[in-house]
């Protein structure tokens, strides 16, 4: 029996946001959006995939760049109107070549680069 | 020298999600929203801050229920468009008082509870 994707809140575009974070270390990696068919996609596959806003796509994580993401663990929120995904990751998560898209931290009102891009 | 709100950017509401990390287990908390002033706030006070949506004000977390988040760092993604708090949580930090929201994960098409909810 398949997840119903339809106990999900989704936005008034049909999205949902989905946090990605590393099984192995810890590290969240990125936040994307998932309408439906992603969501059940993602599911059915084991391959994370989100849906890109700009290009109004399915978008299979690494498809493309290699940096794929395999499912690990699929979690809802209590209000069920956010996704958690535990991935283990291949490459960099950051179309940047960083590991984690959230490389820059704000610190005494200055920005501070925490991670280099990763040779691939 | 403040931190530049106007650099991030916000959704149509004014809004950017921010997704809030333990910084001791690494753990994902929850996912809520800011919008400028709460980024301002955060970043002031070192008390996360997040904008209800549904009360449309100020939520400073914990200020009602005590289990407020201790900024610990404040991170932004490449594009801009989402945040991550690094904190010190006391108490849980859902409502449900589980310590993460992201307690009930989709496994074989059901649905498995993670987390029960700790006495306070």
């Amino acid at each position: 029996m398949g997840f119903d994707t339809s106990t999900l809140r989704f936005d008034e575009q049909g999205l949902i946001p989905a946090i990605a974070q590393d099984a192995g270390t810890g590290e969240v990696l990125m936040m994307a959006w998932m309408n439906a068919d992603a969501v059940a996609k993602t599911l059915e596959s084991g391959r994370v995939t989100y849906w890109s806003r700009s290009r109004q796509a399915f978008w299979v994580k690494g498809e493309s760049s290699g940096h794929s993401q395999a499912l690990v663990d699929f979690r809802v929120d209590c209000d069920r109107d956010c996704l958690l995904v535990v991935v283990n990751q291949t490459g960099p998560a950051c179309h940047t070549s960083r590991r984690s898209c959230f490389y820059t931290a704000v610190r005494e009102g200055g920005e501070v680069e925490l991670m280099t891009p990763v040779a691939d």
